[in-house]
């Protein structure tokens, strides 16, 4: 097991009616009498009452609202909000919504306290230091990308068709409720694309090179076998309380971090899906399934061990070959992609490969970036992983 | 899954030579400047380096030591650190050594910060909330109580040969440092009641009744997997440091709560426990392996569920019916605490076991307390346990 350090300060609060408690998280976080900005999405916290619920439940503050955050949240929009922040003295920032709203609530607590000279998107593009962020908080209603419950953050710009991830321990939300049935009028894309973002998750913190760290190995597999069987029940019926409650607490530890707490990650799905969201505007989690498959067919060899340990603690392989396990873990993974609905080839998205993989290969290139737990992804394995995607 | 709050801000800083990161820590906690006292125990921290490690560590505050804390630590002894709290008006308190050091640091914090005319016994007699403590951290020597992630404390009384908990967020360890190689000079009674000390917490926290929890039961059972495989490697060679690490970790996970959010949690066996060590002077791993085959013994109907599902996960029992797998799971708890060279009987350690059993029923009797995760661990069955032990 490799060194580690590990910290999450954020409070979760799980379960039915959970949304009543904010008011008293609010106050337990940074006191009473604060001037609260409210921030969310496109609208959709109005059809489910999620809207009304945070209304009603805040008493001792004054609530700000700024709305139209969109999916994959950008740069352009995420100031508009700094601005309205500077305008209203904000001093707590609420995310209500899914994993961009929370994304870009983060995002704006730091941008907020940015010095005044300095643009912002320094945070993003050359993950510098946070040195202050408004304080915040979450009402999460989308289980996908265990925002929740870190710090980290992907913000996006529009007119540089960039997408880049920050992480940094001010923005910690001070709590994070988690309501499942806010998650009962979720559009079947959505709860599809965040148990493949909540797998892909798991799978960069794991399927990598084994440093001997069997307790958070069967954590990993332990979720994923959670996924594979709780996943048929959320998509057969939206309203599964049950289901829903055990998909959003795999969402939420998908990335805490407790899983990988001493392991070696990857983050090269993640890092190349971002480029093809840029650039073609596929969800996070149609990117995601797209390449993972691909992408560990490319790095078999060294992923092999893991892989291996995949298909049989989870996919009952029998084969007693690395290499030929690993490819039971490959063709499984998307075997399980698909039968959610997935597709998982850029041309089913109408995109050529053979452009995105010149476009991504050329990008990573300027950037002079290797990816990878061992740096072994260079430009031109991403094209040839992209031309198989 | 039952609705929880989940919340733990200790920061973990894990492996090997972390000590050497204490200075800064405590800075990042507290700022520089501080009067900070190291709490320890009988002295072994100056036989292993840890004293020296620590002395050398910190550079930027006044250190002052209190020795002298016991196993099982008191409440008498604590008051005598509280004076000294006092008198030399310190304000960090450093838990250096194993879990009754730190657990004896958490009540020092607290007891150091109760109204003067209250008697501070209260925290832990009537577990009063605690408004104020002295903020604390820790480097940890022995893998076994999972102090070093949590609010809670085990304080026993000389006197009244009494042994209570409490737990309570405002003791939370602002760090623990856990450096695996600090282990290689414990004695192997120390390592062996550390392994199933472990095993104990995660029993307490899974074996209860089945509310629809496949993640936190996956993560249980992981756990007791990786403990049973690396179990023996630690007792074979006391240096090996990644079988060291593994078991660390699994004993800070251990009792960190991880496991058990959602979940319905029992803590009889340590209840039961706590009274045995407060008579008979037994240790906490000791009593622990006593009486947890015992009580699941008695337990088995409404066990059932939950030891079945660890007979079959972890101890490979094809037992099609649920009370003979869980049989089954009791019969290999037992062989596996005795193939550490646990004794698991109470006549094993000269203790009498009607009486045993007479005075722990009598206690229970007299405090009107019904134990168990549903409360049917009457007065009358903790005897017929203790009769069986």
């Amino acid at each position: 097991m490799n060194n580690f350090d590990f910290y999450c300060p954020t409070k979760i609060v799980f379960g039915k009616g959970s949304i009543a408690q904010l008011n008293d998280l609010i106050n337990e976080a940074v006191g009473k009498g604060k001037r609260v900005l409210m921030i969310y999405g496109g609208g959709s916290i109005k059809k489910n009452g999620v809207y009304d619920q945070v209304k009603a439940a805040i008493k001792d503050h004054k609530l700000f609202e700024f709305s139209g955050v969109e999916p994959n949240p950008t740069y352009e929009t995420c100031m508009k909000a700094v601005k309205m922040v500077k305008q209203k003295r904000i001093n707590f920032l609420l995310a209500v919504g899914g994993g961009s709203t929370l994304d870009a609530t983060k995002f704006i607590a730091a941008a907020s306290k940015y010095k005044r000279w300095k643009d912002p998107y320094n945070i993003v593009s050359r993950s510098l230091p946070v040195k202050k962020a408004i304080p915040l908080g979450s009402v999460m209603t989308l289980p996908a990308t265990g925002s929740e419950m870190n710090c980290a953050s992907v913000i996006s710009r529009t007119s540089t068709q960039e997408k880049h991830a920050f992480r940094d321990p001010k923005v910690f939300p001070k709590f994070s409720i988690v309501d499942p049935q806010t998650t009962y009028t979720l559009p079947i894309e959505q709860v599809r694309n965040g148990i493949i973002d909540t797998y892909t998750h798991v799978m960069e913190q794991y399927a990598t090179c084994d440093v001997n760290t069997p307790l958070q190995d069967s954590w990993a597999l332990g979720l994923i076998k959670t996924l594979l069987q709780e996943a048929p029940k959320v998509l057969a019926n939206n309203e599964d309380y049950e289901a829903k409650a055990n998909i959003c607490w795999c969402a939420t530890c998908g990335l805490n971090y407790w899983l990988s707490v001493g392991c070696i990650q990857d983050w090269s799905t993640h890092r190349i899906g971002h480029e093809i969201t840029a650039f073609y505007g596929l969800s996070h989690g149609q990117s995601l399934a797209v390449i993972l498959p691909r992408l560990w067919q490319a790095r078999k060899q060294d992923k092999a061990q893991k892989l291996a340990k995949l298909a049989r603690e989870v996919y009952g392989c029998q084969e007693a070959d690395d290499l030929k396990a690993a490819d039971c873990a490959i063709g499984k993974t998307e075997e399980f992609f698909n039968s959610l609905g997935m597709k998982t080839k850029l041309a089913d998205y109408g995109v050529d490969s053979k452009e995105a993989a010149q476009r991504v290969k050329e990008r990573f290139e300027e950037r002079r970036t290797l990816l990878g737990e061992d740096e072994k992804v260079t430009p031109d394995m991403i094209y040839d992983i992209l031309m198989n995607c």
